[in-house]
This record gives structure tokens, sequence and C-alpha cells, in this order.
């Protein structure tokens, strides 16, 4: 319907995630009549993302180099690892700083619905962590949704006996909210796991 | 916050229309865990469309060509143009099949507001079509709002003088739309419309 090559980059917008038919034309349109250094910039940016980010080595962080700042902080504490489902959650839980361990990125949650088991998450590397680098605790900072507690729950059965504190992140209340406006299940979880003040 | 090649992407794509901070790091890290090659696919299509899509130099419809493929169609009637604010408004009108003429690109329309004047559109060379293409009827297809409508009227006093038919799209109801659901402004322009039957 659009001029070929109008009609290539529609197409390929609209593969992105949230990204309908009607949303890449706009976009497309827009880099049509943008600056030409804007739409070459926008472009530039993705082909030099994927030639110099690369996965950590250690942690599956992302990184431009072969490890992870956070891995090569030598300030960090070795013992303790949080393992979150992506590598976007790590600067999230970086801008509380109350975390002064490393991480782990399983790449995932389990869902048996949609077909992912720990086999296709890394498993296999956190075990080869937890014996070679001394590990004496992992923090499951998996989504609370029933995918990651069933993760977190996997990691305990599979970490404990070999020793490893698991703990999960706290559920309840967001900081902030408002008890009317809390769903049954957080307030539920939130009950479950009151403290004594 | 993230590594420095991912936060520029991250930038370049929170500058787009109706992308916000947490959609561009969502699709940022789409793109990071995607495929190399649709990643590169994507970039492609933005440098390619940039490098080979120009304005026809008739109507400033976009075109891989000196002229669009409108403008060249012989089949054609020159004596009728229909004036867009922008050129993805051009295969919207196509898809109906109903016009047969030519188009010619505004580049939006008056609004003082925006501090967008006459002079800031392509009226000047509207001007020139009418007096060397032989044009005798304008239709103003532009959009259904406060702007579309002063550039419409604009458009009927510029040229009326120079003996061309100016109409505009007729408002309404939309077909298989529901009288319950109409706005008040639509529905009067409907009842002041109304065609006998």
């Amino acid at each position: 319907m659009f001029e070929p090559p109008v009609q290539r980059l529609i197409d390929e917008l609209a593969r992105l995630p949230g990204v309908g038919q009607k949303s890449a034309q706009r976009l497309a349109f827009h880099l049509l009549n943008a600056e030409e250094a804007d739409a070459r910039r926008l472009a530039d940016a993705i082909i030099d993302m994927r030639a110099t980010v690369r996965l950590c080595g250690r942690c599956f962080n992302v990184t431009a180099e072969d490890e992870c700042s956070i891995c090569l902080d030598l300030r960090r504490d070795p013992a303790i690892v949080c393992v979150v489902e992506r590598a976007q959650d790590i600067p999230v839980i970086e801008r509380t700083q109350e975390f002064k361990g490393r991480y782990h990125v399983l790449g995932g949650a389990i869902s048996p619905i949609a077909g992912v088991g720990p086999e296709s998450l890394r498993m296999k590397e956190l075990v080869a962590r937890v014996d070679g680098e001394g590990i004496t605790e992992i923090i499951a900072a998996t989504n609370p949704t029933v995918e990651g507690d069933t993760t977190a729950l996997y990691l305990s059965r599979l970490l404990k006996p070999l020793g490893v504190t698991v703990s999960r992140l706290a559920s309840g209340l967001p900081v902030g909210g408002d008890i009317d406006y809390a769903d049954e299940i957080t307030l539920g979880r939130a009950l479950a796991g009151r403290r004594e003040i």
C-alpha cells in the first residue's frame, strides 16, 4: 500500500512488542519526516548496541566487556547472589542501593504453559557458580507471579541441599500505596508476612 | 544506569512519538535479546528508507522516484486534486477506490496556536499547480478538526477566485457506527449535511 521502503520499515516496526500496525505507520512516517541525522542516530544505536553489548561470562548481565562492572567490582560480596529473571531487573535493584552482592540472570522463569522448563534457564550455570565461587546465600528476586514463585521454589529445592540459604523478596503492600486499592492476593501476602514492630 | 550502548538506544527510542522511558527500555531489551539479524533488519530498514524515499516533485507524496506513481499514472485525471495534510493520508483515500484524480500534500494544517500559518504549508506550490496543470476541482481532504476546517476554508478563499471548484469531505456518522455513541458535534454535522433519499 505504501512505497516499498516505507512498507518494509512499517513491517519491521510492527514486529516490535506492543507496536501495532497503526503505531508502526506513525513511527515510520515520523522517521521519514524527522531530520536525517535523528533517524540515522536511531539506526546506528541499534547496530552499535548489537555490535558492542554481550552477556557477562559470569552472571549473564549485559556488558561491553568479558565480565560486567558488577562482577568486576571487588568491593561486592561474591558470597551473596541475587537471582533475577532478566538483565533489565538488575538496574532496578541497584537503584535501591540495598544490595552489595552479585547477580545471576536466569533468562526467564519456569512456565509449563509457555513450555519453559528449568533446563531452558541458566540453572546449571548457577549450580556451577555455587560450587566454584563459594556462594552461601541466594536471594530469589524473580517476579511475584506464579511463574516467578515456581522458579523461586525450584531454586530453593535445587540449592538448599548444597548448603545454600535461599530467600525470596517479600511480597506485600507497595510503599506509598493505599490499602483500599490493594488486591486481595497482595493483601493476603502482606498479612501472612506481617512483622512485629 | 544501563550500559552506555544500551542507554543510548533507550534514549533514541524514547525520542519517538508515543514511546515513553519504560517502553523504550522494553524495546531496547527486546532488540538486545532478538536475533542479531532481526535487529539488523530494523536498522537497515530505517537507513534504506531515508536513503531511497523522497518527496514527489509535483504532489509531495512519498516516492522512490522523481514523481510518485500516482502522478505518473496517465489514467488519472489531472484536473481533480485531493488536498491532504500528510502523505500517510493518501493510501487511506486510495483504499476507497473512489478517487481517480491526483493529490497534493500540504504538510500540515493551519494552526495559529502551533504557529503554523499558510506560508508554512505548500500553498504556493498548489497555486502554481492550479495555474500550470489545468486543475478545475479541489477536494479539501484535511482532517475534520478545527485546524483542518480552517485550512479547507483558506483553500476555498484562495482558489475560488482562480475559477476552481473547492469541496470538503462530508462530515457525519461513521458507517457501521451507532447514533447512541456519536458525539453531539458529529451528529450536528450529520443533521446539517442530511441528504434527501
